[in-house]
Formats: C-alpha cells, sequence, structure tokens
C-alpha cells in the first residue's frame, strides 16, 4: 500500500539510451527519484519526482560540515516479473542508527518504505532482467540548512536514486593490511554508514593502489593488530574449515551481507566464529597452510574473494581451491534475492 | 597583483539590506564568491561571480562520501580602511596538507591567494569596520564529480564565500570532558579540516548540551585519559603560571590560532609547555587550586574562555582572575591582526 505519496513523472524517459546488456556499478541512473525535506521540525511528505539536479546554497552545511548518511540496496526482477527486495528494514533501521549518532532527524519507517516503493513502482521498467544484474538503490540523507556556524542543520534533504547496475566484479583482488592509517575511532562514527568514514579511505587506499594492491585491510587504529574491515565491506577469514568475522562495534559497520552471510553459513553446517581476528593469526595460518580463504562481503559486490594479501613487505597468496565458501555462500545468498531458492529466513521482500 | 581571474558582478548588491552593527557570526553572505573548478585532471581558472547557488546532480560525490575541506579565515579593516589577513598563507598550506589526506587535488597558491584578494577587492564594501567585527572567509573544497562508486571523484569545486560577521561572543563556557565519544582516531583525519570530523561532533555535543554543558573537551579514543582539543578549537591549559597545549598529532589540528598563541605567550615571557596533557592532572590542579584557567583556541573566536567543566558526574569551577592570560593574549592578537600594533612577527598580510 503506497499512501500519501505524490508522484511526478519526467516526460522524457532516458531508458532506451540505455544498454543493459553493458551495466557498469553505479553510473547510469533511472528517471525518478524519491525526495523528501526536513524542515520546520519534521519530516515533509516525500515525492517522486524526475531525476533532477539538487541546487543548495553555498553555505549548506553538507559543503563544511560532513553531516551526511547513505545507505545501499538492490531490487531484483525474477524471471516471473516479481520484484524483490533483501532486508530492506534493515536498511532503515541502519539509516536511522547512522542518522542519530551523525545527529540528523531521524526518517518515519514509512516515509522509507512506502516512498521507495512507489519509486520502484515509477521506475520498474529499470530494474534490469538480466542474471547478475540488479537495480542499485542509493537512499542518502544530507545537511541542506545554510550557515557557517558548526552545528547541526535546521533542514535536511532525503533522497533515493537507483542506478540499473551489472554483475560486480572486481577481479582478483590483492589487499594490503593497513599499519599507519585507520578509518575509525573508539566512540568515533565507524558503526555509521557516514559519508566522512568513505573520504578518509580514498588516500591509504590509492597508496595500496600504487604499491600494487586493490584495496586495504583496516585494523585497529589503537595497536593495528586486529583485522577489522575489507575497505568499504566487511572482512571473512576461513582457516582450516573455520569461518570467522570480527564482532561489530562502534568502529565496525553491523553489514546486513555480514550477518546474512553469518546466519546462512551457520545454516548450512559450517562453523563460524565472530571474535576478534588479529593480524598475526591470519599471517601464522597463512604460513602454515590453514588459511584457506578471505572474502570482502557487502551489498554491492555481495562476497568479493580476495587472492592475497601484503603485509610488513611480504606478500602471501591464498591457495586457489576448487570449492570455497565464498562461492558457495554467494550463490546461497544471491539466489535466495533473486528469489530462485527458498527463503527459510524470511530476507526476501516482494515489492 | 591579480591576474587573470574572470569577475562578473552583480547586478542587485545586497549590502543595503545588512545591520552592520548587529551582525551574527556566519550567517549573512556577501556579494560574490569565488569559484575555481578542478576538471579534465587540472585547476581551471577561478572566477569570481555573484553569490549563487551551486547545482549538483544527486550523484555527486560529495553527498555520499564526505569528501570536503575547508579553511577559516577573516579579514580586518583598519582605521585607514586598510585591509589585512592573518598569516594566510598558513590558510593555503593547511588546505593542501587537508586536501592530500581527503584525496582531493592540492591547489596552486596563486589561485588560492591571487583568487581572494580579487574577491576581497570586489566585495571591500563588506568587510566590517566595527571594532571586533570583521569578515569571516570560508575557503572550501568539495566533490562535485558523479557515481556512486567509492572512490575519490574525478570534479571538485573550491569556492570562497565570506560573510560579515561581528564579535565572537559564547558566552560562559562550562565544558565536559568527554569519557566516550571521541573526534578522532589515530591514523585518521582528526588533523585535517575535513568536513566528516565536525559531524561527528555534533551528537556527543548534544548531549553534553543537555546536561548543562555548553562544549565537549575530547579526549584520545583509546583511553580518554589525554586532553586533545575544545569543541572544535585547540585548548590551552594554564596551572600556576606555565601555558600548556597538547602536541600537534594525526589527530589534532595544526591551527593557526593555536601556534599564534604559542609564539606570542613565550615573547612575552610566559612559561609554555607543548606537551602531552592528562585529565587527571587537570582534575588534580583544580582541586588543589593550581589550575588557573583553560580556553580554546580558533579563528572564529580567537580565544573563548572556560568557566568551569564536567567530569565523571563532579564540577569544577575554575577562578574568576581579574588579569588572564587568555585575555591579556586575546588583546594581544587581535590588535596585530587589526593594524593596532606592531607585528614583529610578520604575521599580517596587507591586501
Amino acid at each position: 500500500m503506497i499512501n500519501d505519496i505524490e508522484i511526478i513523472k519526467t516526460k522524457t524517459s532516458k531508458i532506451n539510451e540505455v544498454d543493459f546488456d553493458n551495466l557498469k556499478f553505479g553510473s547510469v541512473f533511472s528517471d525518478h527519484m524519491l525526495e523528501c525535506n526536513f524542515k520546520d521540525g519534521k519530516w515533509q511528505a516525500p515525492k517522486v519526482l524526475p531525476y533532477q539536479p539538487i541546487v543548495l546554497d553555498p553555505s549548506a552545511k553538507i559543503f563544511h560540515y560532513g553531516q551526511s548518511i547513505f545507505e545501499g540496496m538492490k531490487a531484483y526482477k525474477d524471471v516471473d516479473e516479481n520484484v524483490w527486495l533483501f532486508r530492506p528494514l534493515d536498511n532503515f533501521k541502519r539509516l536511522n542508527i547512522s542518522a542519530k549518532r551523525l545527529a540528523i532527524p531521524e526518517l518515519p519507517e514509512n516515509y522509507f518504505m512506502d516512498g521507495l516503493k512507489a519509486l520502484l513502482e515509477v521506475d520498474q521498467e529499470w530494474i534490469p532482467k538480466k542474471d547478475g544484474s540488479s537495480l542499485y538503490i542509493r537512499p542518502f540523507v544530507f545537511a541542506s540548512g545554510n550557515g557557517f556556524h558548526a552545528s547541526p542543520a535546521d533542514e535536511y534533504k532525503f533522497i533515493i536514486c537507483t542506478a540499473p547496475s551489472g554483475a560486480y566484479f572486481a577481479g582478483e583482488v590483492r589487499v594490503l593490511i593497513e599499519e599507519k592509517y585507520s578509518r575509525s575511532a573508539n566512540g568515533g562514527v565507524g558503526f555509521a554508514k557516514a559519508g566522512g568514514n568513505y573520504a578518509g579511505q580514498f588516500y591509504p587506499t590509492q597508496l595500496a593502489i600504487d604499491k600494487g594492491y586493490q584495496q586495504v585491510i583496516w585494523t585497529d587504529d589503537n595497536t593495528h593488530e586486529y583485522i577489522e574491515e575489507a575497505g568499504a565491506m566487511n572482512i571473512f577469514i576461513r582457516i582450516n574449515d573455520t569461518l570467522i568475522t570480527g564482532p561489530t562495534s562502534d568502529r565496525i559497520l553491523d553489514g546486513i551481507t555480514r550477518k546474512s552471510i553469518i546466519e546462512l553459513a551457520k545454516k548450512e553446517g559450517i562453523n563460524v566464529e565472530v571474535r576478534k581476528i588479529t593480524v598475526s593469526e591470519v599471517v601464522e595460518a597463512a604460513k602454515n597452510g590453514s588459511l584457506k580463504e578471505m572474502f570482502g562481503a557487502g551489498t554491492a559486490a555481495v562476497i568479493s574473494p580476495i587472492a592475497g594479501f601484503g603485509y610488513k613487505d611480504a606478500d602471501y597468496e591464498l591457495p586457489k581451491l576448487d570449492e570455497t565458501y565464498a562461492s558457495f555462500l554467494k550463490k546461497r545468498i544471491t539466489d535466495i534475492q533473486t528469489n530462485k531458492a527458498e527463503d527459510i529466513f524470511g530476507w526476501r521482500y516482494q515489492v
């Protein structure tokens, strides 16, 4: 049921200009967007509008004080053209967890869910049908209120844009375990999907790229002895037949793919440990051959296998296994997402 | 010498609508702004334009990944209507230090300095003459390039806006020494003037305000035993007749007011110590009466005295002295800034 959402449709659809067989990630945008404004102390009714530029005063606080949060989601079309989301209420809840930490007013659930459904209905032709493709959904909120005073804004914009995207394939990923830079502090905003968390990663990542790696493995800022995240993803490490991931904290994002993998792996009889992982045990496991797999987990790539890692001027290769937890779990999770397999967890959500 | 800067003047000045006797901080903006765009791999020539809205695609990376930095400066008019800046090259250098850490392309010095001078020339009538007032200058750079990929943008905007501002007076400031939240990580971006550093402070500051304080004293994220910053300012603590401030680090901003105060105080014969300060020594000094002053230091307020602090459910009052280092140093520094005193340091910069 979509109530009370005003819809203004575009007069000039761009859909015929799009090559749906050759989609990249997040670079072509659908015809419409959802917009919802916070002003006069409350969120105003959301509207579906033609995708259009955002106009802001130069003093808008987003430009100066980084007050912004976002989410990443996907919509899938099955063979019968039914449209599915994956655990969307978890994205909604996390958006509000991020909002609170960034002093952004929390959103009403119906504005988020009904707004999203209205947008997907209007742009349903933009949801790719090709296997592996999906409609990437980007809800975001930022400070649109004005003034140079370093304090929370009095106005915000909540927007959802969507981008039809092909299968995310990063190629062979080699990672560098970070010994100097950090993405988050104890008592900081690392657990939130705050814009500033990502900007801070770009320079250290560029340094790793310059050394021949594709991504950084983040470690704790105090000792750099604990493995925390893989680039902008959560990280899983398989030692022998045990799958290990770090516990969430105020430094680590509570990833929806991460927690789905934990549940799914346990259900499939894989031994899963959620505990702190030290760099030294991973290096030791690589040396003695018990390190079988490492992979990142996140909405965009779902699971991104890691082929090797660098640490303290040494490089370690991971074995090339015929059957990996990564590919097994990725197939299981995407089959649930795309309505190809039974969903005993109740994760799938029909639009 | 201002070369090659295109100037497009407004046809409708707003200056007659402004009450220069009752200016707040950073809420009225001058007629013009400087704009300089990074595209095709380089910074394009800056232009002075009428103050105007910024138009961005919803996928512009500033909205999603927090890639933004800024500076704060002031221009002063002396009794002869000469216009003065304070150590502007230090702001320029720090902007580029911030840029590097946030993976933003560094700016050429002449674009910054000549652009700023051109802007101040066009808007010279906006520089307040009233004692204590100044033209607050806000240079900022943000990612204007598009796309949902979490990587540095390919386009940026460097903008300078100015705002005539009255004397910054915060009233009696009581601060809460933070035991849970943090503003920066080792190896993070705390030393940079990155937007995200400020957004992360808003929520803990609001919690402090709810408890009856006006501001937070930030401590290190690992132990919360070391005093690092005061809100968005550097912090100075006077114990007996010694003035103490923490050393700069990757967590602490290299404040221009901070380093000016250190030099000035030394020159005036005050014993200055730049070293780590523990919360426990400040509490102990408050208890035994040796804690004489605490104050924040930054461009907006110059020096902001602290009247008392809270820590672990106890409150500590600072003595009310007739003569304080805070007021003495504030007068000395503002006299230099406004060309009322000799500038033996060469800090003043005539436009």
